[in-house]
């Protein structure tokens, strides 16, 4: 019997592959040759799932956000009450442990090269977009937060989110990491915490 | 007699040339024929006032912090009001107009950066450091402040700046830049009142 060939999960380890180049090396270094080594594959493979290096990245940023969306719904599908899903939501944004660290850098990565590339820009939009309206709809189901703010905690909440993880990102050492995992963890609680307050 | 050339000024539009090049195409894109394009000279005297890239770009990456850092100096020194310092030094981190966008393009490349470059690294840690140090100096000389919180409170205000900033630099049109940056004027507004009432 000729062997089975699972094509998703080749691609997907490809996508992981440039993930880890990226995270690296940042844009500029994601060649066909480095991700084909960080994949133990050929070149050959990855232009059989990738029209080339652009497809790749655009794929790696589009995957990435799947990725994280889809934890977001397991989330939302396993919490009823509307605070502890939006302090769940918050956390599992933060870049918490080493795979959304990875994910994290990526996307420090795209946002800078969105300065630039037009393509990167839009995709970008669209995901800041999505997340922001998921975010407003957490809000929305909270039943202390009023119709008129709604959209304004959604921009605050995925601002201060997206701060706390660039400086997680950025934590120059093993124990500022932990340490600024730590303070982010505590600021979300008490950013959440104030915002249900001033509603009252 | 002859011509009196500013070092100083030569030096410095060179810089200001490579933040329009960086703020226009990353990193990536800075050659010094580009640079030299945009300043409109030659490349030979880049090389005169810069021993190559890899100088120019880190001037360009220090240069754009000290702008800022002598900007946020003039606020201190123009208001005497604890609060009020915090409140004008926290917009004034904003990029609220062109100039200041530029700068954020700027940082934004040098933090994707700095994944991948250990020297881009350690001039970005220094630059952080010093900006929570300002922070939280400003912080403790608020009264109403408790001293336990300072540091902790410096981590957050840096991180939701760093966040709205975000926001406004990836505005994917004028009209949503020009949203974007008055919900930022805004949320900032409500976070420092929301922390000093806190204190109450």
């Amino acid at each position: 019997m000729p062997k089975q060939v699972d094509h998703e999960n080749r691609r997907r380890s490809l996508v992981e592959a440039s993930w880890d180049v990226i995270a690296r090396e940042g844009l500029e270094g994601v060649t066909l040759r480095k991700v084909a080594e960080s994949a133990n594959c050929t070149t050959g493979r990855i232009v059989h799932y990738f029209s080339g290096r652009e497809d790749l990245i655009l794929s790696a940023l589009k995957t990435a956000y799947e990725d994280s969306e889809s934890r977001m719904s397991n989330i939302i599908a396993a919490n009823t009450d509307p605070m502890s899903r939006l302090h769940e939501i918050a956390l599992e944004a933060l870049p918490l442990d080493s795979k959304r660290l990875r994910e994290w850098r990526v996307w420090m990565v795209f946002w800078a090269a969105a300065v630039s590339n037009e393509e990167l820009a839009i995709e970008n939009t669209r995901r800041i977009k999505a997340w922001r309206n998921l975010l407003h709809q957490l809000i929305s189901e909270t039943p202390k937060v009023s119709h008129n703010r709604e959209a304004e905690l959604a921009f605050e909440i995925a601002s201060f989110i997206d701060g706390l993880g660039i400086q997680v990102c950025l934590a120059s050492s093993p124990a500022e990491l932990k340490r600024s995992r730590k303070l982010a963890i505590e600021a979300v609680k008490n950013h959440l915490a104030t915002i249900m307050r001033q509603q009252d």
